[in-house]
């Protein structure tokens, strides 16, 4: 909280002293910070100021912070800025960012900059940059790097610390090494902090283990983050079809991961298209396009319960008072299943729940739901009988279909995303919106037939 | 999905080989395994065959992989392991554990049994364990570790290097180094990779950096882990009132809090009380507990609906067909509204929808829901008149109301989680479900005051 207080005066002293055109001041105030912050900076000023005064800042950091600032920077900010600065200045940031970085970057770039860019480079460093380009967007390819320690087996661990120093990465990448064969075979993994406290004549390979877990390039970015989930890795080899080590992907690069599928998790659980730009960049078409498709689909389900209440009508002009319950019954439905719902769908994510637990969840939801419904309805039936008055025909039609109801959406609400998940569909699609719409079927289907057996309408 | 495959033949053949009481062919096969492989095939055993053959196979496995495995089990079976072995066994597993997992264990155990275990530990060791369980649960002290590397400002890259090989420390908790004065306050810190490239003969605070991150040992955890996601650290140091140095938190115990947020925020968000505990783990009457204040509290919200409706029962009598559109406008209100909510909840979250963008925020959204409304009105408008045939008062009735109600509900959507946070209570929990009663109050209120004016009843 401290920290968020400090950042915004520091933003606030920058935006005046940009407005000012005080630049060289503003330079000296934002190069206090750390990349990171610079960056958070950096957008401020785009936000606030618009992109012109925001390069002409970024121009006037040095140029090792401005690369660092500009790996750091969302993608949309990034090409504003590749938009408003020479071709030189260009090739000189994607040359000091990390190679995966500057695939990130690449990958948004119009083709013709691409070729610029690649123009320069030699004809490995095109290849391998052309492979990179061609993961899939949400592949551990497209995750890792290829900087990473390559070590041989029969080195000695001076040899090695020899050539990690020579070598002299950037970042985390370091504090795993991998051993691979003549073939580029990965056949190990032994950590900086092995080699740090091992002798220095021992041999690499005594070091090393050789069970290491690994990913394959075209393995889904989820599944990856589950592996470090599970393991508590700081980084995990990647291997292509043939065995060969390609890549590394580290745990900084995960945090992004998980957070990127939550997000999806809560668009998808609140009925909406995918999408992982930021709610306030995207258009209002953007966001038009995302919401009404499921909006259009839960609407048209709702031709079913008209046709059923159509049905009742005739009993309903008898006993309107019926109508007034009928919000109630419906919401306590959804949001009874809703609930459901939510545990199995997030159970399922974390692997506590597994598809062979159907019958526990199932017989569970049955004891969950039939004690709640039966507290909700003894408060409703105090609730019809003496707030609103009404006889106790309509208080057992109420409290009946309440405890119905309450069972029915908490069965459908446990089992729907189950059998998505058995069908291989997103269970997290099988999440409130579509449990509500059922619920509401069966709600007032339930509600009307037992109206006209205790009525006797 | 392979490697699932393979731990569920794992897992069978070593059932089948327990049931047949061939432990010591049991072992063999589970040793093939890593720990945290172990850890699951022991889940696996206690959950079908029970506690007392997994404690049967858990004593065969070597009193070195017997405590890591431990480490890596859930609190409920560490619990039934430990009350099946001897307090030898014990006192072995708890002096094997990594301090911080350690902690965790001891906090769940009963005092007599953590008085026993403390007898054994000098004076020191027990004044820290007693600090370390004081800490409250989700703060930054109860997940931090004392293990870490402590330089002195004045060591030199070699003398760093040898202290470092004597220490030895186990786990990723080497990598980053700690530079503490003479008061133990913390100074700066360094990374085993620019020890491990740099000279000899450098010092020690020519590498530090000064102007490093800190946490506060009673930070909250979701503070701690909104810091690591920004800055892709592997460890951060914790420090005390008097900036003191008492800890660090490593990224792999913040992957586990990173799950545990947001499973608190996806029941919040549908209207359940908080809980941590697996799914299937929880009794019958945990789960009534968890879910029913909300479903009442939301019930009973349904009371204002409901003598809504009262209100206008006599035109309702008059119009009976009226009540078959009923749930889809509130349906499609409700659904309208969560999504609305999730985004903004989501973003905030994220930190990419500020308190300060309110006008941003609620500008987009009526733009965005005019649009929506206007869509989903015509199509309703198609509907109404040809495929139920009703006239155009109806329809138009209906369809008004639609729009309205798109509006209302993604104006309360986005605008009541803003209006959480800012009087401080949590966003997650103004979702789907608070979000669907209020707009259906508003629902029956705009569907029925419009059919008054349209219809002229």
């Amino acid at each position: 909280m401290e920290n968020e207080m400090t950042m915004d005066v520091i933003v606030q002293t920058i935006l005046e002293l940009l407005k000012q055109k005080k630049y060289s001041k503003a330079r000296d105030e934002i190069l206090k910070n750390n990349s990171v912050d610079i960056a958070e900076i950096i957008e401020e000023v785009i936000e606030e100021l618009g992109i012109e005064k925001a390069i002409v800042l970024f121009r006037t950091l040095p140029k090792d912070v401005s690369a660092e600032v500009f790996a750091y920077l969302p993608i949309d900010d990034q090409l504003d800025i590749i938009n408003g600065i020479n071709d030189r200045e260009i090739q000189h940031i994607i040359d000091e960012l990390d190679f995966d970085d500057m695939i990130d970057v690449l990958e948004e770039l119009p083709a013709n900059l691409v070729d610029k860019i690649l123009e320069k480079s030699t004809k490995e460093e095109r290849k391998l940059i052309n492979t990179f380009l061609n993961y899939p967007e949400t592949s551990a390819g497209s995750l890792m790097t290829p900087d990473y320690i390559s070590l041989r087996r029969d080195m000695t661990v001076a040899e090695a610390m020899a050539y990690i120093k020579k070598e002299g990465m950037d970042r985390e990448t370091v504090y795993t090494c991998y051993v691979k064969d003549a073939g580029r075979k990965l056949v190990g993994i032994v950590s900086l902090r092995n080699l740090v406290i091992s002798d220095d004549n021992m041999k690499v390979e005594s070091l090393m283990h050789e069970d290491m877990i690994y990913v394959h390039v075209l393995d889904d970015q989820e599944d990856v983050s589950d592996i470090f989930k599970k393991y508590g890795f700081l980084a995990i080899p990647v291997v292509d079809n043939e065995q060969r080590l390609v890549g590394i992907i580290t745990v900084d690069d995960i945090l992004d991961v998980i957070d990127e599928e939550t997000t999806e998790d809560f668009q998808k659980m609140a009925g909406m298209a995918v999408s992982t730009e930021e709610y306030l960049d995207m258009s209002v078409w953007h966001h038009v396009k995302n919401r009404v498709p499921w909006l259009f689909v839960l609407m048209c389900s709702y031709i079913i319960t008209g046709s059923i209440i159509r049905n009742f009508e005739a009993m309903l002009s008898q006993v309107i008072v019926l109508v007034a319950y009928m919000p109630m019954l419906m919401g306590t439905g959804g949001n009874s299943g809703s609930q459901s719902a939510t545990l199995v769908i997030r159970g399922m994510a974390l692997g506590d729940v597994e598809l062979r637990d159907v019958g526990k969840v199932l017989w569970k939801e049955l004891r969950v739901s039939f004690i709640i419904g039966v507290v909700l309805s003894a408060l409703n039936f105090a609730r019809v009988c003496w707030l609103d008055g009404e006889g106790p025909l309509i208080a057992l039609t109420v409290c009946g279909a309440m405890l119905v109801i309450v069972m029915a959406a908490k069965t459908i609400g446990s089992m729907l995303p189950m059998g998505a998940k058995k069908l291989g569909i997103d269970p997290a699609l099988m999440a409130s919106p579509m449990i509500a719409s059922l619920t509401d079927m069966v709600s007032v289907c339930t509600y009307f037939a037992l109206a006209t057996i205790i009525l006797g309408i």
